[in-house]
């Protein structure tokens, strides 16, 4: 170990797959694993830095010192609602992968839609020709709600596919291309939207968002005939007894939900087998360890040169 | 009808969609419709244009003074492939929609793939919670069959996804951005691929093109782990028992299909239960009638305005 102090590690992913990256990664400090029983016994008052994924809660107590925390996912909703969190700036992680893949979930889900997808798989168990002809992308409006960096390369990617796109967020922001909404705005943009992709933040704001109110304020009659709910920003936001209800009742054409309200998704929720519904573990993007690491030591370069962090949370508005 | 004579067309798609259509098509002209029991006692010897997919065997017969020939949709085998087929200009239907729908398909089947879609399927219908950490797109390369209009589409949406992306055509191609190669170069191109988009048509050499030892040239060991097959051109350019045996034995992981040998495909083909291979029948890019009449009347323009006719075929090289 050098004479700079090591890394806290407290990821709850994969552990072995941390512990296989962790024995490369931090060359020039080290790094200690809080999943290595051995980890319980030392001493962590002289540690600068974490790097945390739902922790352990005695953390900040054995770690007093700390200067920066830095979140192992792009959502930070489980560091926030730890207990006596101390007042340290918070980074998120933001990376061209966890990007570019929550863009691929995201596409896919919209093409799977738009192109009656689980219709093909029923005529292709039946050994059926039948023949769709849906809509093309272009009558299609998607509604991205959450136009951070994620939902802006999502909105570019779903453009050039050809469909028709809009844009929400919580305060104006003016989005190449497209016609962005606000909060007061939001009856306005779920009236247009015949596919809406949730890319929110865990907020109080967003809690139950998605629910049975907004579901049937989205557009009815449009190309898809009904309309889509997709979610891959945070299970908490959704309503599920609303969505399955919406399914049933038509309010709802179908749905794709990467996030539940208690992961993993319980085998005897009703969700599993919703007509016309794709369910992914919480796997659209999944934080990759080499990136998460590679992230974390450039903030700590540019921290300990005496240049701002990026990616830095705002505690107030939660994300 | 007007002083012009009317078009002929004979088109095998569905009858009553055309029916409809026809009745506000070539407004100018007027159009006589060969599924219509009245049009066999007409006298089709005035008429100059003729709009055909899959004809009647006596059309040209019946019709001996035609000037042009339109098809139907973006390949023409079933056009060329009529004894005694008049020496006359022949006319691809090439349309933005058209387009759109392929590129729509193609980058659908290609995320399917790479985000391992049958898996979560099987999950989902298990009720199990299976995240899954599937290669990027970066770190796949799809080769593109045939950089004609469809191919360039899709390979340029295929990169915005962030697939890297090489092309093959008979003579070479410079298409931006991607590594191409030509007739003589089809090793390396195959040794290269991941995923192989077959867009290519049907004629002498691709007759049967897709079969065992094709399939043992593809990149085996890739991110993916065992390459996969994807074909939206022609039925007859792929020999499906091969398909079958490649994914039985592990040559191809998977495959996806449009376009069949017999169609509509046999319900006793082994090809509907095969592991990881999606079936569509054929409705990957439908001829959308709207379109592909706006296209007619757009030719027909060009051509008694003494302009040069768009899209003809090279009858020699057979597309």
């Amino acid at each position: 170990m050098s004479a700079r102090p090591p890394i806290l590690v407290d990821l709850k992913f994969n552990p072995e797959t941390v512990a296989r990256i962790l024995k490369t990664a931090f060359a020039d400090r080290g790094s200690i694993n809080a999943a290595d029983p051995e980890s319980k016994a030392l001493d962590l008052t002289g540690v600068d830095y974490a790097l945390l994924w739902k922790p352990d809660a005695d953390v900040f107590r054995r770690a007093p010192n700390l200067k920066v925390l830095f979140s192992g996912g792009a959502g930070v909703d489980s560091i926030l609602s730890i207990p006596d969190l101390p007042d340290l700036p918070i980074v998120r992680f933001v990376d061209r992968s966890l990007t570019t893949r929550m863009s691929e979930w995201v596409v896919l889900q919209c093409l799977m839609h738009l192109r009656l997808q689980r219709a093909h798989d029923r005529h292709q168990r039946d050994r059926a020709w039948g023949k769709l002809v849906p809509p093309e992308a272009a009558e299609i409006t998607v509604g991205v709600m959450g136009l951070g960096i994620l939902g802006q390369d999502a909105v570019a990617k779903l453009r050039v596919m050809g469909f028709n796109v809009i844009g929400w967020s919580r305060s104006k922001k003016h989005v190449e291309g497209i016609e962005t909404f606000d909060g007061r705005e939001l009856d306005t943009f779920l009236s247009k939207t015949d596919i809406v992709v949730g890319l929110l933040p865990l907020t109080p704001e967003t809690s139950g968002l998605y629910n049975k109110a907004f579901f049937a304020r989205l557009r009815q009659g449009g190309a898809l005939g009904r309309p889509v709910f997709i979610n891959a920003g945070r299970g908490r936001s959704q309503v599920e007894a609303d969505i399955a209800a919406a399914i049933d009742t038509g309010v709802l054409g179908g749905a794709s939900l990467d996030v539940f309200e208690v992961e993993p998704l319980p085998s005897d929720s009703p969700l599993w087998h919703l007509e016309n519904v794709f369910i992914t573990p919480h796997d659209a993007a999944i934080s990759e360890e080499n990136a998460l690491f590679r992230h974390v030591e450039t903030q700590i370069a540019r921290f300990e040169r005496g240049e701002p962090l990026q990616f830095v949370v705002d505690r107030k508005a939660g994300y």
